[in-house]
This record gives structure tokens, sequence and C-alpha cells, in this order.
């Protein structure tokens, strides 16, 4: 849009002609484009929630706890029991999705002449919290048709740049395969003075076998791990995001989080929400196999699934991905055009909704497949339709 | 603290050496330091917010209105109530907390090889916003005794500097007193490309006849008001901070924000508490009599009150500040060492503990005074025991 010359005048220079962050927000029947649960939050929790707010929202005239102690212990058993790493309430640090933590690494570990590297196709909003803070943003390479990161070349890349920040993503969004664990330490040694980050939004849907960056952290000070409960916890609409590290690389970040950053209300239902882990994740099992049947359903149509360890799935060898996104919607399923030319990705919903996109697409073929088969063009535009989350 | 050496070389250079903000936060008896309202929130306002959230906690699984559109909404309805300016919801804004409504225009329009200005002692969060955001910061001068900060004076100091940002406080935090009306356009005009915020978190609390800035928005389109619910709705610990400018300008910072960064709960109980604004703001009158007791009893006590259009008092005249703060806090009375030697700034509470503070700071008079009474010296330290909220 074209803003009134004063305010476009008074605009930082390098923000002029973005484009805001946003996938379409549309009230369709069946929403698979944002990788959010399709399961409601189950009653126990709701019910335990309303007791706990019941009591936090009389005393909402006071600041809630700066420093969310006890949120960070809950977070801390709760990594314990699904990782097995055991970490320090110390070690762990939260914001209002996993978006301000990572705002708050870069603020702490770039900005301005500093350098941010991250392996595109990934999650989208690395290189925007990236530059909307002045950091030079480099974005590196994966396999152009696997979507897959070789060590090596990560390690080379990483050389190559010598940057304040390596932003990796494992499983990654939106290709949704997990890194191999070795490129986590060899990225480390190859980024000597680096912050390694880790983003782990989709950890708990990996495929079994799946190792965690968190078995990591004992060893490597510089390494930092990103979690969520907008996923697996079924708490999108929660804004809970939080991160583990060394406790000195968790309090640098005091000096650029705004006091007070996690409201009341946040903090009890993200803590309810840590007691009843098991029941809030009992949905996992149910959202892998239905990602398992997205791979499975959409090879044997002809196209070309990304092996998942996430709750989505990438496919490619589509003719035209817009056209078939168009006509997905008119069919009452939104999945998301990440901009990756010839591919779309879907969320695996419940049974049902993972059904109706499947007959919805099943309808398409053979009409929208690429016939010619070719590779993927190297993909240029993963800010496309919106990003990815 | 010292942090181990991988994280310190790590840091940004320019935040090595800061210490976090951060008012203690002590359990004391009477807390008057971080002007929080001492009114819890009333029943049939929690009653409602509890049924409005028992819906909504089910949703949980999906993002937030990214566009928070009924809360802008209701915004608008509670601004054209409280202030008599009616505006578009398109031209409201929203964040956790002013402090994040801030950090979206210091993002949008500071940030490196920009100055932003100020005039201290203000609000301490605007330098430490506009710095780690890169900023460059301008500690602009108020009247060192009275702490009125003189329209000429803002105009000449501000064309000095030229800066891309103006940090306006008015009611001023933390001396209390409102700005003349005059030195908002007389700001603008010496300012002719900047962004010009005028920080009205205290709004709802200034004496008969004080005029907001939100009147002049609709001839100055460089103009940002910003509100809070943490002090007259006496939801601190809701984190709901807000903005009011030219919908253009309200464009520009979705090019910041981070999608999703305001919370279904966070909307939810935003917009309930502005639907029972006259319940929640049935406290302003009673607070602004103990303020005004305040004023009159510390006169009485012989110390030197500053004139509040807030619901805080500033009060010079003090032998030892740090001194007496830690008296007062043996006293069971938590208020708040600003940092100007000779003041304390103490929240109006309710009537038993604005009498629980009069008691205990009677029972330090004369040994507390400044027998000289020489005026303060100019405050350099606003950052002093963790500034000021």
């Amino acid at each position: 849009m074209s803003r009134i010359p004063e305010v476009e005048a008074a605009l930082r220079p390098d923000l002029r002609g973005r484009t805001a962050y946003g996938a379409p927000q549309l009230d369709v029947a069946v929403q698979l484009n944002t990788n959010e649960s399709s399961y409601p939050v189950p009653g126990e929790v709701i019910a335990d929630a309303l007791d706990r707010l019941r009591t936090d929202l009389e005393g909402l005239n006071r600041y809630p706890d700066r420093e969310f102690s006890s949120l960070r212990a809950a977070l801390a058993d709760y990594l314990a029991m699904q990782s097995g790493v055991r970490l320090s309430p110390a070690q762990l640090w939260a914001g209002n999705g996993s978006n301000e933590v990572l705002q708050h690494l870069v603020q702490a570990f770039g900005g301005p002449g500093r350098t941010a590297i991250g392996f595109t196709p990934a999650y989208s909003m690395h290189p925007i919290i990236a530059e909307t803070l002045g950091t030079r943003w480099v974005d590196g390479q994966r396999h152009a048709e696997s979507f897959d990161l070789d060590v090596d070349s990560a390690a080379e890349q990483v050389r190559a740049c010598d940057p304040d920040l390596v932003l990796l993503c494992s499983p990654n969004n939106p290709t949704g395969t997990a890194l191999p664990f070795a490129a986590i330490e060899t990225v480390l040694a190859a980024a000597p003075r680096a912050i390694v980050v880790v983003d782990e939004a989709y950890a708990e849907f990996a495929r079994p076998g799946t190792r965690s960056a968190l078995e990591l952290l004992g060893d490597h000070h510089r390494l930092v791990v990103t979690r969520t409960m907008s996923k697996a916890f079924t708490l999108a609409g929660a804004r809970l995001g939080y991160l583990a590290a060394h406790p000195d690389l968790v309090d640098a970040l005091r000096l650029v989080r705004l006091p007070y950053h996690l409201s009341t209300p946040t903090q009890a239902v993200a803590e309810v929400a840590l007691r009843h882990a098991p029941a809030l994740l009992a949905t996992v099992d149910a959202i892998k196999a239905e990602r398992d049947r997205l791979v499975e359903e959409l090879a044997a149509m002809g196209l070309r699934p990304v092996p998942s360890d996430a709750n989505f799935v990438l496919f490619g060898g589509l003719a035209d991905a817009a056209e078939t996104w168009e006509a997905l919607l008119a069919a009452g399923v939104l999945v998301r055009d990440i901009g990756i030319p010839g591919h779309l990705r879907v969320t695996a919903g419940t049974p049902e909704e993972t059904s109706r996109f499947l007959e919805a697409m099943g309808d398409l073929v053979p009409e929208h497949l690429d016939h010619a088969q070719r590779p993927a063009d190297r993909p240029a535009a993963h800010r496309h339709h919106g990003g990815t989350s």
C-alpha cells in the first residue's frame, strides 16, 4: 500500500517497500494453512485454567512476575519428561510466541553490522526478525530438489559468511524434515564465535529416533534451542514460545526484553497446560498418523511429498501452485502457498479434514500435475503469500 | 554480573556492561513503587472475563486474530468516551504493554543512524527501548528544580539535535506533571520530519482542564499518543498498551510487529475490561484524592512534592533518598528511588496504604529532611534503582 508522504519519509529506509508478514486469515471450513492443531483444548485443561484465572484475574492490578519463575520451572520439567534432558529453570526463557524469544536473541546477539545465516526455505520469520532489527541476512542454500541440508555444505556456507548468528530449523518448516543431528556440532565448529539457534518448534512430531539439540546444551554454551506451545500443545492462541540455553546466555536476554513481557494470564495458562502435558499431547500420535497418510496418498497421486518430521507436509509436482491453491480454496480447503514453484504445504488435521483435503486434491489430479516433472526451480520467494508459521 | 566469555563476546558491543531494567519485586505489605492500582479487579469484570475465556480457551488451538480488530474498535470507543475524540479503529494499535507499542514505533522510525530525544527525568524505558534498538538517545533537559519542561526550551533542544523521534511524556513519569499543551505543536514544528510521541500512560488521572494530545491527531499526521490499561484500568498484569495515530502510521507498524503478538486471552481480557470501563475507572477519583492528600501532607511535613496529574507523587527535600527508601522499607512501605538526589516517588494507594506511608514518613521527619534545602542536583541517574514504571 502507499502511505502518506510524512509517514513514508519518516520510515526507516530499509523498511520501505517491505510487505508485512501475514498468512491470509480466511473463514474456511478446513484450515490447514498455519500448522495449528485442529484439536480443541480438552475440557479438563479449560476447567483448571479457569480455576487458576479466577484467582489471578483479581490480582491483575499488579504487574506479573517479571521473572516468570514458576513457568520456567514448569518448562524445565516438561523438557526433562519429553526429551530426557534435565535443565535448570535458569536455562529456560519464554516470550509471547517463539517469535519473541527469537527477537530477544537477534536483539542481543545480532543487530547492525552483524550477520545471521539460515538455510532457505526455512521458517520465514527468521530473516524478517533479523532484518527488521538491522541484521544482515544471508540466505543459505539447501539441496534444490530434496530440500535436504547437507552437513558439509552447511559448514562451508557458514564458514564463508563468518556469522554472528546461525538459525537452524529442525524439523524444518516448510519442508518438514529434521536436520541430520551431526549438522549442529559441525555448524558450531564452523562458526566459532556465533550463537547457534536450533528452532525445534515441531520437535514433538519428529519420527522415532530423531534426537533433540537439547542433548548438546551441556557441551555447547553458544547453542540455543527454541520451542513453542503453539503446535503440539495445541495452544497457538496462547502465544507461548520458549528457549533453552546456558544460564549466562539467558541472563543476557534480560538486557533486551521488555519488562513484564509475559502477562499474568499468559503465565497462568501456560503453567496449567504444562501440568496437563499428557492430555494436550494426546493428539500428537493421531496427527503424525495423518501426516504419514498425507505423504503416502499424495505420492500415490503422482505428487512429490517431502518426508516430514512435523505436523505438515510439503509437496511438489504441481503445474502451478497458485492455481491449485485457489482451486483447493474453492473446494473449502485452505493450504499454504509458500512461494516455492510447484509446491504447496498442507497441515495434518483431523482424519476428516485430511480426507477432505485428499479428496479435493484427488479431484484436481491429474489436471494440476506438472507432467514435465522438472525439478523445482530454486525457491527465491519464501516470503511469498505471507511466509510460513 | 559477569557472564561466561563465549556469551559476553557474542553480545552486541553496545549492550556490554548494561544492567537489565527492573524495579525490585519485593513482598512488602504496602507496595507503592510501580504506580500500579491498589484496587483489585471488581467481581463483575472477573465473572464476565471468565465467561468469555470459557469459550475462547477451547479455541486456543487456533492463532489469535492477527489484526485484533474488535479490540481496536473497543479502544476507539473508549477513547471517544474518555477524551471526546472519535477515532477510527484503523487509527488504533496495541501491544503487550505500552512498552511494546513504543518498541514498534522505535523499530519502524528509529534504529541505527537515527536519533531520539526525550526530556529527563521521564519514563526510564524510553531511552532503554531506543538504545537497545540501536537508536542514538539524546537526554533532553527539564528545569532542574521544578522539573517543568519550558515550551521554548523544548523547541530549542529539539531543533539542536534534529531528531527522528521525540518522546514526550504527559503526565510525566516520574515527576507527575502534565506537559503544557502548547509544547506538543511547538515540538512538532521544531522537528519537521520527526515522529512525535506523547506518552499519556497516566492521562486518566490528570487534573481538570488537562487536554489530551488526542485532540491534535486530526491535524498532525506525525503525532502518536500512547496509552495503557496498566494504570487507571487497574490491569498491570494484563499487559495491554495501545496507541492512536494516523492510519498510515499504524499500517507501518505491521512491518515490525511480530505476527499474532496479542494472544487470544489478552484480547479477551482487554475487550471485557473496556466494556466495563466505568466499573474499572471507578477508583480513579479515590486515587486522585489520595494523590492530592500526599501532595498536601508531604508539603506540610516540610518536604517538596511536585504537583501531580498522575497516580503518584515525586517529592524532594530528603537528606539522603536511599537512606529514606531503606527506612520506609523497614517500616513495611515500598516506594521508588528514581535516582534523583533527595527525591523519592510514591504511588497513591488506598486511603489506608496512603496513611501507612504518611505515618512512616512522618516518623522519619525531621531527621531525614535535607535541612540545607539546597536545590536538587541535576539528575543524571534516571536509570538508577531500576527506573520508573
